[in-house]
């Protein structure tokens, strides 16, 4: 005889499903449940069920958004010359709170990550290949023909991340060719982070420390 | 302009709303969904409102179960002279995953802690204490009247479960004055854990351990 009712053992195995929630946390959620009233269950049951319903991913940038072109894509006060990639739309909310960068973004889906099978074609490559092919001509029909489009890769700096921007430099170097439109690729800067301790900082981190280091 | 669309931010301050998951784990969890099927995120909502529907509270040992009374207090292979008080229905869990313990249980929901305004009101001291006269009325009108009664006082070694434990022990002292039934009242035993590091031991632990030590 099982100790828990069934219904709770599948709220827990629905809760242990989700990332970085163990069988204790998700045992934990369920009973938050059993003991908070109805409606805070019904609560997240609808709020669940309405978000896969009424989001939708923006066509230009491929973040989910309430619309299609999203917010940030519809902005026309934005930079359309300087588009930021990015691996999953939590990155977008992360770059737009520091409130420093006012151009556009495209979200990858994912890193490359061959042990987990995940190749440039799982990820949204073709889509930010004609992404930038739009942009270029958008650009070349209009005044814009002698600016220059800024690619800014925000990849995580782990191993993955900096395979996936090296991928994304080669598309662009390749579309590059033969262009008559100058395209330039760059990476968020690596470094100490603000608020750490160089004592404990890891080597990587303070070699990419001292081989960026900036005139004072 | 908010980033994030309005129907991903109600999921994610629901989310929020669990016991130890942060802005950060609940953002996580939010895109978790997104990405997955609309499956998985219907599947959670509906197994949450199910339980809410379905579970009922034990009128006996007040835990959460599929009927009333619950598969445990039904058991009659179990000892019914043994009830061990418990805070809440994951320490009933715990327990029987022990696989030692045959008797009855007794959920409080929860503990006296002054500092969150819980006082004995607000569990189920008034269920417990009605618990124990019909078992012992019970008993005394069968041939179990020459028996004792054991409460297992199993709430948790924090200061609120100490003071928790000792709140049960004096309403069952107060109970068994002038009753013809003998009720004992037992603590689980403090010590080291199983796999503990003598050297890593608290001191609260040690005194425990040696205060409670068994003769070999």
């Amino acid at each position: 005889m099982s100790v828990l009712p069934k219904s709770v053992e599948k709220v827990i195995e629905a809760f242990g499903r989700l990332p970085g929630v163990g069988p204790k946390s998700a045992s934990r959620m369920a009973y938050f449940f059993l003991r908070a009233p109805k409606e805070r269950a019904e609560e997240l049951a609808e709020a669940l069920v309405k978000m896969k319903e009424s989001t939708v991913r923006c066509s230009l940038c491929q973040n989910v958004a309430d619309s299609d072109p999203c917010g940030i894509c519809a902005d026309s006060s934005r930079n359309g010359l300087q588009i930021c990639v990015v691996e999953e739309p939590l990155d977008v909310v992360a770059i737009e709170s520091a409130g420093i960068f006012r151009g556009l973004y495209f979200v990858l889906g994912g890193v490359i990550s061959p042990a987990d099978g995940i190749g440039p074609e799982e990820l949204r490559m073709r889509e930010f290949r004609n992404r930038l092919k739009d942009i270029i001509s958008g650009a070349s029909e209009t005044r814009n023909i002698e600016e220059t489009l800024e690619v800014v890769v925000a990849t995580n700096p782990s191993l993955e991340g900096e395979a996936t921007a090296a991928y994304v430099f080669d598309l662009v170097k390749t579309l590059r060719k033969g262009l008559d439109f100058e395209i330039t690729v760059s990476r968020l800067a690596r470094g100490l982070p603000t608020g750490a301790d160089l004592e404990y900082a890891d080597r990587t981190t303070l070699k990419k420390a001292l081989e960026g280091r900036t005139k004072m």
